[in-house]
């Protein structure tokens, strides 16, 4: 969905949310992901040097991953939004009485009728691109986006790796040996919750939702996705190991 | 970006593609990620239990925290629309005066002048539907989704499962023991490659483009990602373990 303008109220806002919106989704997936790796080989009781080598393995190859998958979805749709429009410029030349007649039933069904409904489909018809314009907006109900896609697919591999480096900050840099790991599990905990509701109050502010719906629905989200890693951890743990 | 109908050529294909978009996207993230977690897990030499484990749990957490996030993500679209919507019906109520001249601007903008723009202008504003409609349409380039956010969370969660679970399956079903690991991993290897490759031919068919492209671009980016993963791994186990 495209917004060039903002409302509010009765105020328009020049403000371009796209970027943010990438920052927000990157970053989310990316420190929900790395820290169900994290809880999952903490319900395993595996070691902090496994945490941290499969951690960073996935952060770094799902983080490309992730971006390189919406660097396609990007150009994808811009893509077909070209395709269409260039298919609508050869309807235009070719199969001109179609066109004019789809025209004057789009202008139809919004109450044109008679001479005015003439006059209408001729100064649309007049100019081939407002007609074909007019086509893609209301008969395929297709907007151009204004996203690129190294820009889209940029914006997510950085806020991924960020966001996405958290929950293995303590791991990292704080000390080893196993003593320690319910403490460092502990620390990942609390600093992943801390960047989750920090981007969960940028998605409030994408969703232009409150910004305490946006924390907790984040921080929620991480949580069960974070159990759930544990249990399945803690379960196959015992069967396997 | 919303496409009611396509085109091909001169001819509309009535089909609705949204869901295949959701399957095609899950289960390449699904067998990305899971197979990025096996590589990364055999570059580092880790035993074949803590491949499963790690591979089950990230798959199952990652695999709802992706469909959750769709969720929020495809409802926030809906929501924003449907907002946006409501400002201009309370807008063409209240601000009748701003939002009749902002029509005229539209339609003076697509060729109309004079009286044939103020009898345009009058046909619009006199259905509210249409007014808005069109401010919907021209002014804030936003078009209604038809995607119900269930459906696409519940797409994603099933693909992402489905075509995930396949890096693991060699490991789950193929005996155990050392001595054959890296058999493991190579059948592993083949099964995510088929996987990609039909996942992939599919996606060729939700960007419109030649199937080898589609199945070329699906295999590249996961092969990608795998070797990030395993040299990651790889790397870190000469310094960790």
């Amino acid at each position: 969905m495209q917004e060039k303008q903002l409302h509010s109220g009765g105020k328009i806002l020049f403000f371009n949310k796209d970027y943010i919106s990438e920052f927000v989704y990157g970053g989310i997936d990316g420190a929900i992901t790395t820290f169900a790796v994290v809880a999952g080989a903490e319900g395993a009781s595996l070691g902090i040097s496994v945490v941290i080598i499969l951690g960073l393995a996935n952060l770094i190859a799902d983080g490309f991953s992730m971006s390189v998958g919406n660097f396609f979805s990007t150009k994808a749709e811009r893509d077909a939004y070209e395709r269409h429009r260039q298919v609508e410029y050869w309807e235009v030349e070719n199969l001109r009485e179609k066109e004019v007649q789809e025209i004057r039933e789009i202008y139809a069904a919004k109450g044109f009728q008679g001479e005015l409904l003439e006059q209408v489909v001729g100064v649309i018809t007049a100019d081939k691109d407002v007609w074909v314009d007019t086509m893609m907006k209301e008969e395929l109900e297709m907007v151009k986006s204004d996203k690129t896609p190294y820009k889209t697919a940029g914006m997510t591999f950085i806020s991924f790796l960020i966001v996405g480096a958290v929950p293995l900050l303590s791991y990292v840099f704080v000390g080893s040996g196993p003593a320690i790991q319910k403490d460092l599990f502990l620390y990942s905990c609390i600093l992943t919750a801390v960047a989750l509701a920090i981007v969960g109050s940028f998605k409030s502010f994408v969703t232009e939702k409150n910004i305490f719906v946006g924390i907790f629905e984040t921080l929620f989200l991480g949580g069960i996705a974070a159990t759930l890693a544990y249990f399945v951890g803690d379960v196959l743990e015992k069967l396997f190991l």
